[in-house]
């Protein structure tokens, strides 16, 4: 089996990350008999730095003619003060949108051998498993109209939170699917009683759940959602939810694991996928080779399984992290009996945080 | 010293809790000096049983022309099947938006006897003490234009988030001079990253600052305050941010505390100020005269602090809440020791939760 992946290792940890996330990738390949053909490109900051731009449309078009595209993080304070439009971050949205990668799976999992590193009671975690899947292309993230325009005078700002039935019925699909292989049940999450768009996502979720009768839907409100979460995280199965909302809860559902230097995330529905860590490009801790490669090493993981379609490799990256996490460990997830260790040194910058 | 007072004691609990902060109310004014012209108003799911529509104008108007607004809680499951435009909710966001109440208030403090109810661990908690401002009369909740509409034959939701600089600016007044009386810190919540309209919300903030010289100002994108407010809820004195992130932020900042039964808020802004509970109708357990009756005892303290500028009555509720909760609690507080109590009884439904 030939695969084509596309690296971008991007900016801070990022670099480091991938290094050794790429030997995991490797070494999997040669024990399953995969051929990688590799090819390292520049994102973010970056290529800012060279460019002027966030990312080349070269880079772009080798990403979309690859099988898969492993990012390790965009961003940092040396970059913020640039204008809008050509900040690292909008590599990442770019990536996301043209290679139509709708679908984000988060999945927040509980190490009981971390859990201590949690602000959250053992007791209360211990358990938990949350996939959040979070809408990716669409919402307000890239609804039109959008900007800042004077009007009498006054600066006014503006942004467009836009779905159409099609946008909604297609990743509440990936949610009931995802669902079936897990808990069976989905968590739909809007603010149906405010917002118009989201209560167009109520209905279509509802309608679409007439093809899955097996799942267990329900709904909540995103403000209740984020305290659910806080309040009693083994409530959640499968958690479906706006490009907004999912940034937002995917993080709140990290962050209580107390080990964010450990989660993976996939972008998938268009042809490829594309794989990163949860956490950020943390610069405060760049090129010291401390970072926690272990969320980029499972991202490799979740490529196996989403892309290439081998849960068996997937299995086995995870039953290595496991194994070696036994043994070796970076100083985030080290010392794990006090309480802010392990959180305080996740990455922090770039993509916040 | 002669003030009117429009009691909406809404649904659920509503009534239960309102009539045991009428009693503080009363009691406070006998001390100090007050006498008190009550109107009890329907609102909510009673008044749409009554009148089919959530909130009477000539209640409105009545609000219009009091000193100040006491609110139980709106909603329950009996009117969720309601069109989206005379639900519950809707007499809640029609009383903010003419009551021009743009700056609602939502502390979030430790008591330090109740913080094993919170899921967080104690050594987190301890000393954490939030106000969350959140802007309420303008941003998604209102933004024009919304709804669904058919694109070639299909439904296509959608709001609009929108903030002028005159907005920003005064809740962003608001906060510097509520940071002013206590530690003097401030930060400013958004998604500057990826929404214009946010972007300048940051942009707008940092003008006014100039004129707070003593305020620390720092800028947090929302999915990072999310996480932080878990990490370390100590790191934030006071937090300002839109209509939305404010609704999601405020929640969390609740709910770590434990004691969501607790918790009061004000609107403020206009000619008059509405005060009501953080928490919601609870259904589930109304009538049972069992809620905790405190968050709405609160309050009023808050109604004497902002709308009468009476900080000494205030402080008088504040230290009698403190004395009662040493000798009698409600079940929701009663068994601090036990991670679930004083969490899963908290009222839940109507305004979620
Ligand atoms: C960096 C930023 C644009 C991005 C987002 O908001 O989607 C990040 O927060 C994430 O969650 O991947
Ligand atoms: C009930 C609902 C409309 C309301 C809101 O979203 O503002 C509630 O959640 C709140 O926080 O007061």
């Amino acid at each position: 089996m030939k695969k084509k992946i596309v690296i971008l290792p991007g900016d801070g940890i990022g670099t480091e990350i991938c290094e050794q996330a790429v030997k995991v990738l490797q070494k999997t390949g040669d024990l399953l008999g995969y051929t990688f053909d590799l090819e390292h490109e520049i994102a973010g900051g970056a290529c800012i730095d060279k460019h002027g731009i966030p990312l080349q449309d070269s880079t772009l078009e080798k990403c979309k003619h690859a099988d898969a595209v492993l990012l390790g993080a965009v961003g940092g304070p040396k970059w913020e003060g640039l204008d809008f439009s050509v900040r690292p971050e909008r590599a990442l949205l770019k990536l996301r949108s043209e290679l139509q990668l709708y679908a984000n799976l988060r999945p927040a999992i509980i190490y009981s051998e971390l859990a201590d590193a949690s602000t959250l009671k053992r007791e209360v975690l211990e358990g938990a498993d949350i996939l959040v899947i979070r809408e990716l292309t669409g919402g307000i993230y890239f609804g039109k109209p959008r900007g800042v325009k004077i009007e009498d005078g006054k600066r006014v700002g503006f942004n467009t939170l836009i779905y159409n039935e099609d946008e909604i019925r297609r990743i509440a699909r990936t949610a009931f699917e995802a669902a079936m292989k897990r808990r069976k049940k989905v968590c739909s999450v809007d603010k149906a009683n405010v917002l118009e768009s989201t209560e167009l996502w109520r209905t279509v979720v509802t309608e679409e759940h007439k093809n899955y009768p097996e799942i267990e839907l329900s709904h909540m409100y995103i403000d209740n959602a984020v305290m659910q979460v806080i309040r009693n995280p083994r409530q959640f199965d499968t958690v479906v939810t706006t490009n907004m909302f999912g940034d937002i809860l995917s993080d709140a559902c990290a962050m209580i694991t107390g080990s964010i230097g450990m989660l993976p995330s996939a972008s998938v529905g268009g042809k490829n996928g594309m794989y990163e860590p949860v956490h950020g490009s943390a610069p405060d801790i760049a090129g010291q080779n401390i970072a926690n490669p272990l969320a980029t090493i499972l991202s490799v993981g979740m490529m196996f399984k989403y892309s290439f379609g081998d849960n068996n490799a997937y299995e086995m990256i995870e039953r290595a992290v496991k194994i070696a996490i036994s043994t070796h460990r970076t100083k985030d997830i080290m010392d794990t009996g006090k309480i802010e260790t392990g959180i305080l040194s996740k990455p922090r910058t770039g993509r916040p945080p």
